[in-house]
């Protein structure tokens, strides 16, 4: 799936909306998620492993990565949206490739198109063990633009 | 999708086995996760709507959505495994088919067809608001049984 | 996912005009699915065994249960749109539950909830052995109106 | 989602293996698709434009873009695949980027990860016009390996 177009953001303050978005979305302040970098239709965010999160193994829970790599892929197709769009997420798929056995995760979200009302998008979560990045999860998220609904917030 | 057979539990003991492994999924406890009932291939879990759990909108995140959904339907396969049979999840899909605004959310997983190492189960999620239910979001998972890892609790 | 809504349709010829875009998928033609009922939000197709579409084990291909799913899912939303509406496929997931093996298959598609943009939809694939019927496959789909592209019929 | 791993089959003939199963399907056949190239974890496939498999505007039927990815897919789950396993798909996800329109179409599967029981892998379809490839579907797929079951050719 790589077509390795350059996209054109919409609204030169892209990053500066993104970064507003993602620290209005509580759950991400609440997990320890943090905003690592945000480029025209590309966002990456990280995670300390926290066990907090974890399910019966020990492992991050896997709604705790598709939570991550919602927000990563949602936030890539953000900033290629228009200035006064709002943005939803329509539906997702997460493979759970491996256990996210990690001292630190990174999820990475890119668009494949954008589009004026959905934007296609593609994400991974990859678990960092020393200098080691393990493949742990894949996701495809379907990204809507919302307008002209004044009560939602970015 | 309404195959409504009736299952036949592998393990006598399966409502203390999830229990026992819902205990262990410590997400589900920081996030405030209920586990309201286990029968033979359906398990249904509650959560009171958090503002820690929100996305910018003030609704609740579909990551958290699909994390509480992902139990429902691992727990939902669980409750039909043989009595040494670990459980892992293979992938989901989760639609978001209105925000996730309530005062309380109910999530129900459900078993369509359960096998020795795959069972194929679906989940919803609703949200409650004085006595009415809304459906919030769907979700169709795979879930996996792993045998001879003793390593892996439950 | 059992939210037995009725649905209003907003076109009183909803099933004249399902059944004219059905006739103009050549596709379902070729492979001889058949359109055997229309209601509003609800659509049921039925094929016959051929060989001519079977995978290597003799079965019939997933893919060719997924394009019989998809119609179901795309017309069952279609049956709910405005006149003026044509309809697309944005995304669908299909679980290989068992494989299609049976004389003749019944697809049935259903809308979750309708909506101007996207409607939300679910289908099931039967195996009809005697007067036996076996859940094969399950879908979830995310069907789009559109509106205003003259060129897209039906 | 890019993992560049090499992969090293576990059966030295896979090129041959895959080959026969695919010879095999039936529906290859019927639909015109073609096994381009299989290598250790890829396999691509493509078939010319034909009326007979379009929906009701004249593009190729989302579903026809998912049997062959399907195939695509699965196949390069099958090229690492021991010697005596035989394949199935478990599930898989389509997203419909742009419509199929095209004089040709090209389908590229690949492993994501391989495993014993379960291969995660990943597609793309391709719309070829004059020397242009536009990116029409992608799909993610998991596909199982089964042992033992002798009446399961390839």
């Amino acid at each position: 799936m790589s077509s390795k177009t350059r996209f054109e953001p919409r609204d030169p303050d892209y990053r500066d909306k993104v970064a507003k978005s993602f620290a209005l979305q509580t759950v991400m302040n609440t997990m320890g998620i943090n905003l690592n970098s945000v480029r025209a239709g590309e966002v990456e965010l990280s995670m300390d492993h926290r066990d907090a999160y974890t399910q019966q193994h020990g492992f991050i829970h896997a709604g705790v990565t598709a939570t991550a790599l919602d927000s990563a892929c949602a936030y890539a197709a953000f900033s290629l949206m228009a200035p006064e769009a709002a943005v939803l997420t329509v539906e997702f798929k997460t493979t759970l490739i491996t256990p996210a056995d990690g001292e630190r995760f990174i999820y990475r979200g890119r668009v494949l198109k954008p589009g004026k009302t959905l934007t296609y998008t593609e994400g991974s979560a990859w678990a960092v063990q020393g200098d080691q990045e393990t493949l742990v999860a894949t996701m495809t998220a379907t990204i809507m633009a919302l307008y002209g609904r004044s009560h939602l917030r970015l």
